[in-house]
């Protein structure tokens, strides 16, 4: 594999943050992060060694709603004319295996498994041709959403919003995936949500396309691209997961 | 005055951007934000040679929607028993006169004053009695919303998200505005939107307090507490200020 296709993110290791590119059983640790051309080796780690963070600290995270027909409908809702879109503040967002704290008096906390597409270069007014250059890879996302809020409030952005209700990662795979790649979450290891990417109404270069004739997107932001039905509540004690078939799956527990 | 109570933002004098605390026809150039503790003088400038740019860069800009009774009112909706929140992207922000640009295809594009709070320290969890030490100081915003697209998307994110449409400024002051303090917009110098921000349905204090109950807020991140009413809307050619007494005025021309 050339350095440019290999998994990306960033880790905690000897006391410090780096940013690092993975290879079998190590990281490359380096001075910025993979996808800036100007990016250099920094030193080498076991990976056993590293506490995986993270794999990118987005300036923002846009999201889209309802970019799934089968979740629109679970909603009794007609999937919109255009996308949809939110966002989640960089406040919310932790690494794999960090907890998702659910907020004390917030009702029903629900996971959203989600593929996530991390932004390499500054760029606005994208045509889908053109997203493929401006997209530094692609992670996991879990979308986690206070349902009741959401109901309540009509917007979505407090229920979406609380601390730690955004993980992303583990490493951001730089290569597509297919269409026929499985977006799922589990909940103690059982399968309760699951779709494929190729059933996205927006598929995702169309999607950070349209985003960026609204928004400059800038390096290490993130689009989440919708999550497909099957959404359910997650409780203190158990553990999700979020998977994407070829890029990885992203585990945390909940307190 | 001592040097905490003078007004701070940021420009741009000898090709470099610099922080700054605003004196009488001068600035004093300094190394950090003038709410960080650690900051210290590298210098001073003429206003006169200054160019004045937002005085914050925030990480995030979190608003609230229906703040004053009257502008629920003037849209045919009940003042809600909570703030609603939602977001305004960082690559919407601008400084006094930069100019608004009105995007294509986008129907009316409406301006809406607010007082803005500026957050000094990272915080989360704040009582109202808290949050008066995690506030930085106060400065003008102009929440400009694609009124059309607002109502189709039903989430306000789109409508309000696109560049340019965060207007900032131009000083940073660190004395909280009294209750009789007007909050007013004016186009072409005519006023076309005020109330005070005694009319506040959840007073800034506890709408920040509120909104670290949700997610922790960072230094430099704004807070828009809400629109009087009398929105309404801008078209190219015009300019559009928003006034806040006791904190200053933010122009901006509108392409």
């Amino acid at each position: 594999m050339r350095p440019s296709e290999l998994p990306f993110g960033r880790v905690l290791v000897r006391g410090r943050v780096w940013e690092c590119r993975r290879e079998a059983g190590r990281v490359k640790l380096l001075d910025r992060p993979a996808y800036d051309s100007r990016a250099g080796e920094a030193g080498e780690a076991p990976l056993s060694e590293c506490q995986v963070l993270a794999p990118t600290r987005p300036g923002k995270v846009v999201a889209v709603g309802l970019n799934y027909r089968a979740h629109a409908a679970e909603f009794g809702l007609e999937a919109p004319d255009e996308p949809v879109l939110f966002m989640k503040p960089a406040s919310a967002v932790i690494g794999p295996d960090e907890a998702i704290v659910c907020p004390a008096n917030t009702g029903r906390i629900d996971y959203e498994a989600e593929l996530a597409v991390v932004i390499g270069r500054r760029c606005r007014d994208l045509t889908a041709a053109d997203a493929v250059r401006a997209i530094a890879g692609y992670t996991c996302a879990n979308d986690v959403t206070a349902r009741n809020l959401q109901e309540r409030d009509g917007q979505w952005t407090r229920a979406k919003s609380f601390d730690t209700f955004c993980p992303l990662g583990p490493w951001v795979v730089p290569v597509a995936p297919p269409p026929e790649a499985r977006v799922t979450a589990s909940v103690d290891g059982a399968e309760v949500q699951g779709g494929t990417v190729g059933d996205m109404i927006v598929p995702p270069l169309e999607l950070v396309a349209f985003i960026s004739r609204v928004m400059t997107l800038e390096p290490g932001d993130v689009v989440l691209t919708g999550t497909p039905p099957g959404v359910g509540p997650i409780r203190p004690g158990q553990t999700v997961s979020v998977a994407v078939e070829g890029i990885g799956e992203l585990r945390n527990p909940v307190r």
